[in-house]
Protein backbone atom coordinates (compact mmCIF):
# COMPACT_ATOMS: atom_id res chain seq x y z
CA UNK A 1 0.00 0.00 0.00
CA UNK A 2 1.37 3.64 -0.83
CA UNK A 3 0.80 6.07 1.21
CA UNK A 4 0.97 10.25 0.32
CA UNK A 5 -0.24 13.73 0.86
CA UNK A 6 -1.37 15.87 -1.52
CA UNK A 7 -1.62 19.55 -1.57
CA UNK A 8 -0.24 22.88 0.00
CA UNK A 9 2.44 22.85 2.61
CA UNK A 10 -0.11 22.78 5.96
CA UNK A 11 -3.23 21.76 4.14
CA UNK A 12 -2.34 18.11 2.63
CA UNK A 13 -4.88 16.00 2.31
CA UNK A 14 -3.90 12.10 3.20
CA UNK A 15 -4.43 9.57 0.14
CA UNK A 16 -4.01 6.34 -0.51
CA UNK A 17 -2.68 5.46 -4.51
CA UNK A 18 -4.59 3.21 -5.92
CA UNK A 19 -3.99 1.65 -9.43
CA UNK A 20 -3.21 5.24 -10.80
CA UNK A 21 -5.76 6.70 -8.99
CA UNK A 22 -5.27 8.97 -5.25
CA UNK A 23 -8.56 7.72 -2.96
CA UNK A 24 -8.98 10.31 -0.40
CA UNK A 25 -8.44 8.79 3.32
CA UNK A 26 -10.18 11.91 5.06
CA UNK A 27 -13.43 9.81 5.93
CA UNK A 28 -11.04 7.39 7.74
CA UNK A 29 -7.92 9.64 9.11
CA UNK A 30 -7.12 12.84 9.75
CA UNK A 31 -3.58 13.17 8.70
CA UNK A 32 -0.62 10.23 8.16
CA UNK A 33 1.18 10.23 11.67
CA UNK A 34 2.34 8.01 13.99
CA UNK A 35 -1.36 7.40 15.44
CA UNK A 36 -2.42 5.66 12.57
CA UNK A 37 0.81 4.30 11.03
CA UNK A 38 0.12 1.24 13.69
CA UNK A 39 -0.65 -2.49 12.50
CA UNK A 40 -4.19 -1.71 13.72
CA UNK A 41 -4.70 1.92 11.91
CA UNK A 42 -3.02 0.23 8.76
CA UNK A 43 -5.62 -2.27 8.92
CA UNK A 44 -8.18 0.28 8.96
CA UNK A 45 -6.56 2.10 5.58
CA UNK A 46 -6.51 -1.16 3.92
CA UNK A 47 -10.26 -2.00 4.57
CA UNK A 48 -11.22 1.33 3.79
CA UNK A 49 -9.30 0.29 0.59
CA UNK A 50 -10.48 -2.57 -0.14
CA UNK A 51 -14.20 -1.50 0.64
CA UNK A 52 -14.38 0.88 -2.63
CA UNK A 53 -15.93 3.52 -0.80
CA UNK A 54 -13.15 6.02 -0.68
CA UNK A 55 -13.64 8.66 -2.96
CA UNK A 56 -11.34 9.49 -5.38
CA UNK A 57 -9.16 12.93 -4.96
CA UNK A 58 -10.16 15.00 -8.04
CA UNK A 59 -7.66 16.45 -10.17
CA UNK A 60 -4.75 14.52 -7.76
CA UNK A 61 -2.31 14.81 -10.51
CA UNK A 62 -2.19 18.86 -10.60
CA UNK A 63 -1.65 19.20 -6.91
CA UNK A 64 1.65 19.69 -5.22
CA UNK A 65 3.33 16.34 -3.58
CA UNK A 66 3.83 17.16 0.60
CA UNK A 67 5.64 14.87 2.77
CA UNK A 68 3.74 11.53 3.29
CA UNK A 69 4.54 11.67 6.90
CA UNK A 70 3.06 14.29 8.50
CA UNK A 71 5.39 15.32 11.26
CA UNK A 72 8.14 13.10 12.36
CA UNK A 73 8.32 12.76 16.09
CA UNK A 74 12.21 12.34 15.72
CA UNK A 75 14.14 12.04 12.84
CA UNK A 76 17.55 9.42 13.67
CA UNK A 77 20.12 9.59 11.39
CA UNK A 78 22.96 7.05 10.10
CA UNK A 79 26.28 8.34 9.51
CA UNK A 80 28.97 6.39 7.36
CA UNK A 81 26.39 3.85 6.93
CA UNK A 82 28.24 2.78 3.29
CA UNK A 83 31.61 1.88 3.70
CA UNK A 84 32.84 3.67 0.55
CA UNK A 85 30.91 6.86 1.72
CA UNK A 86 33.16 6.46 5.19
CA UNK A 87 36.38 6.30 2.69
CA UNK A 88 35.18 9.21 0.71
CA UNK A 89 34.35 10.98 4.03
CA UNK A 90 37.96 10.32 5.28
CA UNK A 91 36.82 7.94 7.72
CA UNK A 92 37.05 4.10 8.35
CA UNK A 93 34.10 2.23 8.66
CA UNK A 94 32.38 2.69 11.93
CA UNK A 95 32.85 0.12 14.92
CA UNK A 96 29.28 0.98 16.13
CA UNK A 97 25.88 2.96 14.44
CA UNK A 98 26.72 6.99 14.19
CA UNK A 99 23.93 7.92 15.57
CA UNK A 100 22.97 11.70 15.20
CA UNK A 101 19.61 13.85 14.56
CA UNK A 102 18.02 16.29 12.42
CA UNK A 103 15.41 18.71 13.25
CA UNK A 104 11.81 17.72 12.04
CA UNK A 105 11.64 21.48 10.91
CA UNK A 106 13.59 20.80 8.00
CA UNK A 107 10.72 18.17 6.24
CA UNK A 108 9.31 19.40 2.75
CA UNK A 109 7.74 17.74 -0.23
CA UNK A 110 9.87 15.57 -2.34
CA UNK A 111 9.77 17.99 -5.43
CA UNK A 112 9.97 21.04 -3.52
CA UNK A 113 12.60 23.70 -4.84
CA UNK A 114 15.77 22.96 -2.19
CA UNK A 115 16.56 26.63 -0.92
CA UNK A 116 20.25 27.30 -0.33
CA UNK A 117 20.23 29.05 3.02
CA UNK A 118 21.98 32.73 3.19
CA UNK A 119 25.76 32.16 3.97
CA UNK A 120 25.81 28.04 2.65
CA UNK A 121 28.82 27.39 0.23
CA UNK A 122 28.82 23.91 0.62
CA UNK A 123 25.12 22.43 0.65
CA UNK A 124 25.19 18.56 -0.47
CA UNK A 125 23.17 15.59 -1.20
CA UNK A 126 22.75 12.01 0.43
CA UNK A 127 19.75 9.68 -0.66
CA UNK A 128 18.30 7.48 1.74
CA UNK A 129 16.52 4.82 2.72
CA UNK A 130 13.87 6.09 5.26
CA UNK A 131 12.09 3.62 8.15
CA UNK A 132 9.52 4.90 9.48
CA UNK A 133 8.04 3.35 12.60
CA UNK A 134 4.27 1.81 13.31
CA UNK A 135 4.77 0.45 16.93
CA UNK A 136 6.79 1.54 19.99
CA UNK A 137 10.61 -0.11 19.88
CA UNK A 138 12.68 -0.20 23.22
CA UNK A 139 15.05 -3.20 24.25
CA UNK A 140 14.32 -5.21 21.44
CA UNK A 141 15.86 -9.05 21.70
CA UNK A 142 17.10 -9.16 18.31
CA UNK A 143 17.14 -7.65 15.05
CA UNK A 144 14.54 -10.24 14.12
CA UNK A 145 11.97 -8.58 16.07
CA UNK A 146 12.44 -5.29 14.35
CA UNK A 147 10.15 -6.28 11.43
CA UNK A 148 6.82 -5.56 13.94
CA UNK A 149 7.82 -2.27 14.63
CA UNK A 150 8.69 -0.95 10.78
CA UNK A 151 5.19 0.64 9.31
CA UNK A 152 7.11 1.50 5.94
CA UNK A 153 9.93 3.14 4.09
CA UNK A 154 10.07 6.15 2.05
CA UNK A 155 12.73 8.31 -0.06
CA UNK A 156 14.80 10.72 1.85
CA UNK A 157 17.29 13.29 1.41
CA UNK A 158 19.51 13.82 4.05
CA UNK A 159 20.50 17.47 2.84
CA UNK A 160 23.17 18.72 4.37
CA UNK A 161 25.80 22.11 4.46
CA UNK A 162 29.33 20.53 5.25
CA UNK A 163 30.85 23.49 6.31
CA UNK A 164 28.27 23.78 9.28
CA UNK A 165 28.04 20.03 9.59
CA UNK A 166 32.25 19.64 10.11
CA UNK A 167 33.71 22.89 10.90
CA UNK A 168 31.24 25.33 12.61
CA UNK A 169 29.72 22.85 15.60
CA UNK A 170 32.80 21.46 17.54
CA UNK A 171 32.13 17.98 15.11
CA UNK A 172 28.23 17.80 15.96
CA UNK A 173 27.14 17.25 12.61
CA UNK A 174 23.01 18.45 13.45
CA UNK A 175 23.68 21.99 12.47
CA UNK A 176 24.60 21.14 9.33
CA UNK A 177 21.21 18.79 8.69
CA UNK A 178 18.56 20.97 9.57
CA UNK A 179 17.96 24.15 7.83
CA UNK A 180 14.13 25.13 6.04
CA UNK A 181 13.87 21.95 3.33
CA UNK A 182 16.96 19.75 4.36
CA UNK A 183 14.98 16.78 4.52
CA UNK A 184 12.38 16.21 1.90
CA UNK A 185 10.70 12.92 1.62
CA UNK A 186 8.70 10.97 -0.67
CA UNK A 187 6.81 11.06 -3.20
CA UNK A 188 5.07 8.09 -0.89
CA UNK A 189 5.07 5.55 2.31
CA UNK A 190 5.75 1.87 1.06
CA UNK A 191 3.85 -0.07 3.81
CA UNK A 192 6.61 -2.73 4.91
CA UNK A 193 4.85 -5.18 2.80
CA UNK A 194 5.75 -3.93 -0.42
CA UNK A 195 9.65 -3.89 -0.22
CA UNK A 196 12.66 -5.65 0.49
CA UNK A 197 14.69 -3.31 2.29
CA UNK A 198 17.44 -5.65 2.46
CA UNK A 199 18.17 -5.03 -1.38
CA UNK A 200 17.30 -1.85 -3.01
CA UNK A 201 18.90 -0.01 -5.22
CA UNK A 202 19.17 3.98 -4.37
CA UNK A 203 20.62 6.69 -6.83
CA UNK A 204 20.89 10.79 -7.05
CA UNK A 205 21.73 12.83 -10.34
CA UNK A 206 22.96 16.20 -10.67
CA UNK A 207 21.66 17.73 -13.70
CA UNK A 208 20.94 14.11 -15.24
CA UNK A 209 24.48 13.31 -14.23
CA UNK A 210 24.76 10.31 -12.02
CA UNK A 211 25.98 10.77 -8.34
CA UNK A 212 25.42 7.74 -6.09
CA UNK A 213 24.22 4.73 -7.21
CA UNK A 214 24.50 1.93 -4.52
CA UNK A 215 22.50 -0.62 -2.96
CA UNK A 216 21.31 -1.36 0.54
CA UNK A 217 22.62 -4.93 0.88
CA UNK A 218 25.57 -2.79 1.13
CA UNK A 219 24.66 -0.93 3.95
CA UNK A 220 26.96 -1.74 7.10
CA UNK A 221 24.48 -1.94 9.52
CA UNK A 222 21.41 -3.08 7.93
CA UNK A 223 17.67 -1.78 8.91
CA UNK A 224 16.72 -4.56 11.19
CA UNK A 225 19.97 -4.27 12.77
CA UNK A 226 19.83 -0.57 13.42
CA UNK A 227 16.19 -0.68 14.54
CA UNK A 228 17.04 -3.47 16.93
CA UNK A 229 20.55 -1.47 18.10
CA UNK A 230 18.50 1.63 19.03
CA UNK A 231 15.93 0.49 20.43
CA UNK A 232 18.77 0.08 23.89
CA UNK A 233 19.30 3.02 23.58
CA UNK A 234 15.99 4.99 22.74
CA UNK A 235 12.90 4.15 22.49
CA UNK A 236 11.51 4.86 19.00
CA UNK A 237 7.58 5.76 18.71
CA UNK A 238 5.11 5.44 16.26
CA UNK A 239 5.83 8.19 13.35
CA UNK A 240 9.44 8.57 14.15
CA UNK A 241 11.78 8.72 11.03
CA UNK A 242 15.29 6.76 10.88
CA UNK A 243 17.51 7.73 7.98
CA UNK A 244 20.22 4.32 7.40
CA UNK A 245 22.36 6.95 5.89
CA UNK A 246 23.98 7.58 2.19
CA UNK A 247 26.03 5.55 0.35
CA UNK A 248 29.12 7.00 -1.60
CA UNK A 249 29.40 9.64 -4.75
CA UNK A 250 28.55 12.83 -2.90
CA UNK A 251 30.09 16.35 -3.37
CA UNK A 252 31.89 16.38 0.15
CA UNK A 253 33.92 13.13 -1.68
CA UNK A 254 35.75 16.03 -3.78
CA UNK A 255 34.78 14.37 -6.96
CA UNK A 256 31.72 16.68 -7.44
CA UNK A 257 31.21 20.49 -6.94
CA UNK A 258 28.75 21.70 -4.18
CA UNK A 259 25.23 22.30 -5.07
CA UNK A 260 24.69 25.63 -7.04
CA UNK A 261 21.47 27.57 -7.63
CA UNK A 262 19.54 26.60 -10.66
CA UNK A 263 20.82 22.90 -10.13
CA UNK A 264 18.34 19.89 -10.27
CA UNK A 265 18.99 17.44 -8.00
CA UNK A 266 17.13 14.27 -8.64
CA UNK A 267 16.91 10.84 -6.16
CA UNK A 268 15.53 8.19 -6.36
CA UNK A 269 14.83 4.44 -4.75
CA UNK A 270 13.37 1.50 -6.39
CA UNK A 271 9.61 1.07 -5.36
CA UNK A 272 10.08 4.31 -3.92
CA UNK A 273 10.04 7.15 -6.40
CA UNK A 274 11.44 9.66 -7.03
CA UNK A 275 12.34 13.36 -5.84
CA UNK A 276 13.40 16.15 -8.05
CA UNK A 277 14.81 19.59 -6.19
CA UNK A 278 15.75 22.96 -7.88
CA UNK A 279 18.53 24.71 -5.98
CA UNK A 280 17.12 28.04 -5.22
CA UNK A 281 17.99 30.91 -3.37
CA UNK A 282 17.14 31.20 0.48
CA UNK B 1 2.79 33.86 34.34
CA UNK B 2 3.57 30.11 35.38
CA UNK B 3 1.89 27.35 33.12
CA UNK B 4 2.12 24.04 33.96
CA UNK B 5 0.29 20.50 33.55
CA UNK B 6 -1.03 17.95 35.80
CA UNK B 7 -2.26 14.89 36.01
CA UNK B 8 -0.90 10.85 35.05
CA UNK B 9 1.21 11.15 31.75
CA UNK B 10 -0.41 11.43 28.35
CA UNK B 11 -3.69 13.08 30.48
CA UNK B 12 -1.99 16.15 31.40
CA UNK B 13 -4.66 19.05 31.99
CA UNK B 14 -2.86 22.44 31.44
CA UNK B 15 -3.21 24.96 34.04
CA UNK B 16 -2.22 28.49 34.98
CA UNK B 17 -0.64 28.78 38.30
CA UNK B 18 -2.33 31.95 40.24
CA UNK B 19 -1.46 32.89 43.64
CA UNK B 20 -1.28 29.56 45.06
CA UNK B 21 -3.88 28.03 43.03
CA UNK B 22 -4.13 25.85 39.67
CA UNK B 23 -6.62 27.03 37.49
CA UNK B 24 -7.76 24.91 34.53
CA UNK B 25 -7.33 26.33 31.16
CA UNK B 26 -8.69 23.48 29.39
CA UNK B 27 -11.67 26.84 28.59
CA UNK B 28 -9.33 28.74 26.68
CA UNK B 29 -6.78 25.65 25.47
CA UNK B 30 -6.46 22.14 25.11
CA UNK B 31 -2.72 21.99 25.97
CA UNK B 32 0.43 23.96 26.34
CA UNK B 33 2.08 23.46 22.85
CA UNK B 34 3.98 25.65 20.13
CA UNK B 35 0.48 26.52 18.82
CA UNK B 36 -0.91 28.23 21.99
CA UNK B 37 2.70 30.31 22.62
CA UNK B 38 2.92 32.48 20.26
CA UNK B 39 2.56 36.15 22.00
CA UNK B 40 -1.57 36.15 21.00
CA UNK B 41 -1.67 32.87 22.55
CA UNK B 42 -0.61 34.10 25.38
CA UNK B 43 -2.71 36.96 25.57
CA UNK B 44 -5.27 34.94 25.91
CA UNK B 45 -4.57 32.94 28.65
CA UNK B 46 -3.30 36.15 30.17
CA UNK B 47 -6.84 37.59 29.58
CA UNK B 48 -8.59 34.14 30.98
CA UNK B 49 -6.71 34.56 34.07
CA UNK B 50 -7.58 38.20 34.16
CA UNK B 51 -11.46 37.75 33.87
CA UNK B 52 -11.53 35.49 37.26
CA UNK B 53 -13.70 32.85 35.21
CA UNK B 54 -10.76 29.62 34.98
CA UNK B 55 -11.94 27.42 37.42
CA UNK B 56 -9.96 25.67 40.22
CA UNK B 57 -8.39 22.33 39.33
CA UNK B 58 -9.76 20.55 42.73
CA UNK B 59 -6.90 18.76 44.42
CA UNK B 60 -4.23 19.65 42.44
CA UNK B 61 -1.65 19.50 44.83
CA UNK B 62 -1.99 15.81 45.07
CA UNK B 63 -1.77 15.34 40.89
CA UNK B 64 1.72 14.41 39.63
CA UNK B 65 3.48 17.32 37.86
CA UNK B 66 3.95 16.72 34.08
CA UNK B 67 6.05 18.76 31.33
CA UNK B 68 4.62 22.23 31.07
CA UNK B 69 5.54 21.67 27.38
CA UNK B 70 3.41 18.76 26.08
CA UNK B 71 5.92 17.95 23.33
CA UNK B 72 8.81 19.99 22.23
CA UNK B 73 8.86 19.61 18.33
CA UNK B 74 12.72 19.71 18.47
CA UNK B 75 14.78 20.20 21.07
CA UNK B 76 18.12 21.81 20.37
CA UNK B 77 20.77 21.58 22.90
CA UNK B 78 24.15 23.45 23.26
CA UNK B 79 26.96 21.89 24.28
CA UNK B 80 30.01 22.99 26.43
CA UNK B 81 28.72 26.64 26.85
CA UNK B 82 30.13 27.27 30.53
CA UNK B 83 33.96 27.53 30.43
CA UNK B 84 34.84 25.46 33.15
CA UNK B 85 32.27 22.72 32.39
CA UNK B 86 34.20 22.42 28.88
CA UNK B 87 37.45 22.25 31.12
CA UNK B 88 36.36 19.64 33.14
CA UNK B 89 35.01 17.79 30.06
CA UNK B 90 38.68 18.11 29.01
CA UNK B 91 38.21 20.74 25.97
CA UNK B 92 38.92 24.12 25.38
CA UNK B 93 36.11 26.62 25.19
CA UNK B 94 34.06 26.58 21.34
CA UNK B 95 34.82 28.59 18.99
CA UNK B 96 31.23 28.22 17.86
CA UNK B 97 27.94 27.40 19.44
CA UNK B 98 28.04 23.30 19.55
CA UNK B 99 24.94 21.82 18.93
CA UNK B 100 23.63 18.95 19.11
CA UNK B 101 19.62 17.09 19.26
CA UNK B 102 17.66 15.08 22.14
CA UNK B 103 14.56 13.20 21.26
CA UNK B 104 12.02 14.57 22.52
CA UNK B 105 10.82 10.97 23.12
CA UNK B 106 12.55 11.41 26.16
CA UNK B 107 11.04 14.44 28.15
CA UNK B 108 9.08 13.09 31.21
CA UNK B 109 7.82 15.56 34.01
CA UNK B 110 9.99 16.97 36.80
CA UNK B 111 9.78 14.41 39.63
CA UNK B 112 9.29 11.20 37.56
CA UNK B 113 11.36 8.45 38.44
CA UNK B 114 14.33 8.07 36.39
CA UNK B 115 15.20 4.72 35.00
CA UNK B 116 18.93 3.87 34.54
CA UNK B 117 18.69 2.10 31.59
CA UNK B 118 19.53 -1.94 30.86
CA UNK B 119 23.53 -1.85 30.19
CA UNK B 120 24.19 1.90 31.47
CA UNK B 121 26.52 2.90 33.95
CA UNK B 122 27.78 6.16 33.91
CA UNK B 123 24.14 8.56 33.93
CA UNK B 124 25.00 11.48 34.53
CA UNK B 125 23.12 14.89 35.60
CA UNK B 126 23.06 18.73 33.80
CA UNK B 127 21.21 21.33 35.09
CA UNK B 128 20.20 23.48 32.45
CA UNK B 129 17.98 26.66 31.26
CA UNK B 130 15.40 25.48 28.96
CA UNK B 131 14.58 28.70 26.28
CA UNK B 132 10.69 27.66 24.69
CA UNK B 133 10.33 29.44 21.39
CA UNK B 134 7.06 31.17 20.65
CA UNK B 135 7.44 32.80 17.32
CA UNK B 136 9.23 31.45 14.43
CA UNK B 137 12.48 32.17 14.10
CA UNK B 138 14.98 32.56 10.79
CA UNK B 139 17.66 34.58 9.86
CA UNK B 140 17.43 36.85 13.16
CA UNK B 141 19.34 40.50 12.46
CA UNK B 142 20.99 40.33 15.90
CA UNK B 143 20.84 38.88 19.56
CA UNK B 144 18.56 41.53 20.33
CA UNK B 145 15.80 40.64 18.15
CA UNK B 146 15.64 37.31 20.12
CA UNK B 147 13.33 38.64 22.32
CA UNK B 148 10.46 38.31 20.13
CA UNK B 149 10.52 34.85 19.54
CA UNK B 150 10.80 33.88 22.97
CA UNK B 151 7.85 32.77 24.72
CA UNK B 152 9.44 31.42 28.26
CA UNK B 153 11.98 29.26 30.07
CA UNK B 154 12.25 26.46 32.02
CA UNK B 155 13.95 24.06 34.28
CA UNK B 156 15.42 21.70 32.20
CA UNK B 157 17.66 18.12 33.43
CA UNK B 158 19.96 16.96 30.06
CA UNK B 159 19.92 13.43 31.48
CA UNK B 160 23.22 11.95 29.86
CA UNK B 161 24.83 8.56 29.49
CA UNK B 162 29.08 8.83 29.17
CA UNK B 163 29.60 5.67 27.58
CA UNK B 164 27.54 6.35 25.21
CA UNK B 165 27.79 10.17 24.38
CA UNK B 166 31.26 9.57 23.88
CA UNK B 167 32.35 5.78 22.76
CA UNK B 168 29.52 4.44 21.00
CA UNK B 169 28.49 6.99 18.30
CA UNK B 170 31.67 7.69 16.38
CA UNK B 171 31.49 10.71 18.96
CA UNK B 172 28.09 12.14 17.89
CA UNK B 173 26.49 12.99 21.35
CA UNK B 174 22.63 12.50 20.88
CA UNK B 175 22.92 8.65 21.27
CA UNK B 176 23.46 9.17 25.02
CA UNK B 177 21.11 12.09 25.48
CA UNK B 178 17.75 10.76 24.37
CA UNK B 179 16.65 6.97 26.43
CA UNK B 180 13.15 7.47 28.23
CA UNK B 181 13.02 9.85 31.00
CA UNK B 182 16.33 11.65 30.04
CA UNK B 183 14.69 15.08 29.22
CA UNK B 184 12.85 16.09 32.76
CA UNK B 185 10.90 19.41 32.40
CA UNK B 186 9.51 22.06 34.68
CA UNK B 187 7.48 21.66 37.38
CA UNK B 188 6.40 25.15 35.59
CA UNK B 189 6.99 27.54 32.31
CA UNK B 190 7.48 30.79 33.34
CA UNK B 191 6.62 33.67 30.39
CA UNK B 192 9.85 35.40 29.64
CA UNK B 193 8.68 38.77 31.45
CA UNK B 194 9.39 36.55 34.76
CA UNK B 195 12.93 36.50 34.27
CA UNK B 196 16.08 37.52 33.29
CA UNK B 197 17.63 34.63 31.76
CA UNK B 198 21.02 36.76 31.76
CA UNK B 199 21.93 36.13 35.44
CA UNK B 200 19.72 33.61 37.22
CA UNK B 201 21.16 30.69 39.44
CA UNK B 202 20.99 27.02 38.29
CA UNK B 203 22.35 24.41 41.27
CA UNK B 204 22.18 20.05 41.62
CA UNK B 205 22.55 18.02 44.39
CA UNK B 206 22.87 14.51 44.88
CA UNK B 207 21.57 12.88 48.15
CA UNK B 208 21.50 16.69 49.03
CA UNK B 209 25.26 16.83 47.90
CA UNK B 210 25.99 19.85 46.59
CA UNK B 211 27.15 19.96 42.53
CA UNK B 212 26.40 21.96 40.11
CA UNK B 213 26.34 25.88 41.30
CA UNK B 214 26.94 28.63 38.89
CA UNK B 215 24.81 31.34 37.08
CA UNK B 216 23.78 31.93 33.30
CA UNK B 217 26.05 35.16 33.59
CA UNK B 218 28.95 32.68 33.02
CA UNK B 219 27.19 31.16 29.55
CA UNK B 220 29.94 31.54 26.70
CA UNK B 221 26.86 32.19 24.21
CA UNK B 222 24.18 33.82 26.52
CA UNK B 223 20.40 33.21 25.27
CA UNK B 224 19.80 36.46 23.04
CA UNK B 225 23.40 35.11 21.59
CA UNK B 226 22.24 31.77 20.94
CA UNK B 227 18.45 31.85 19.30
CA UNK B 228 20.19 34.65 16.99
CA UNK B 229 23.05 32.01 16.09
CA UNK B 230 20.61 29.80 15.43
CA UNK B 231 18.30 31.18 13.12
CA UNK B 232 21.31 31.02 10.95
CA UNK B 233 21.15 27.37 10.87
CA UNK B 234 17.71 26.30 11.28
CA UNK B 235 14.31 27.08 11.29
CA UNK B 236 13.38 27.65 15.05
CA UNK B 237 9.49 27.20 15.33
CA UNK B 238 6.83 27.43 18.04
CA UNK B 239 7.12 24.83 20.84
CA UNK B 240 11.05 23.98 20.03
CA UNK B 241 12.82 23.90 23.33
CA UNK B 242 16.33 25.14 23.67
CA UNK B 243 18.85 24.04 26.45
CA UNK B 244 21.86 26.23 26.45
CA UNK B 245 24.48 23.80 28.01
CA UNK B 246 25.51 23.20 31.82
CA UNK B 247 27.94 24.21 34.55
CA UNK B 248 30.68 22.24 35.89
CA UNK B 249 30.20 19.77 38.13
CA UNK B 250 28.97 16.91 36.38
CA UNK B 251 30.17 13.72 37.17
CA UNK B 252 32.60 13.29 33.92
CA UNK B 253 34.79 15.53 35.86
CA UNK B 254 35.67 12.40 37.91
CA UNK B 255 35.15 14.33 40.96
CA UNK B 256 32.00 12.18 41.31
CA UNK B 257 29.95 9.12 41.18
CA UNK B 258 28.00 8.77 38.72
CA UNK B 259 24.13 8.06 39.41
CA UNK B 260 22.93 4.41 40.97
CA UNK B 261 19.81 3.31 41.56
CA UNK B 262 18.54 4.49 44.58
CA UNK B 263 20.38 7.84 44.35
CA UNK B 264 18.01 11.25 44.12
CA UNK B 265 19.00 13.52 42.10
CA UNK B 266 17.57 17.28 42.81
CA UNK B 267 18.12 20.70 40.10
CA UNK B 268 16.92 23.89 40.73
CA UNK B 269 16.61 27.28 39.18
CA UNK B 270 15.90 30.29 40.93
CA UNK B 271 12.21 31.08 39.49
CA UNK B 272 11.83 28.12 37.25
CA UNK B 273 11.43 25.81 40.68
CA UNK B 274 13.01 22.28 41.71
CA UNK B 275 13.13 18.86 40.48
CA UNK B 276 13.68 15.93 42.37
CA UNK B 277 14.29 12.48 40.49
CA UNK B 278 14.68 9.32 42.39
CA UNK B 279 17.81 6.58 40.44
CA UNK B 280 15.48 3.56 40.07
CA UNK B 281 16.29 0.05 37.43
CA UNK B 282 14.60 0.32 34.09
Amino acid sequence: MRLARLGERGAEVPVVLDRGKARDLRPVIADIDGAVLSPEGLVRIRSAVASGALPELPDADGLRIGSPLARPGTIVCIGQNYAAHAAESGSAPPEWPIVFFKSPNAVSGPNDPLPIPPGATTVDWEVELGVVIGTRAWQLDSPAASADHIAGYVLADDVSERTWQRDESGGQWGKGKSAPGFCPLGPWLATADELDATNVRLRSFVDGQPRQDSTTADLIFPVAHLVHHLSHYLALEPGDLLLTGTPEGVALSGRFPYLAVGDVLELEIDGLGRQRQELVAS
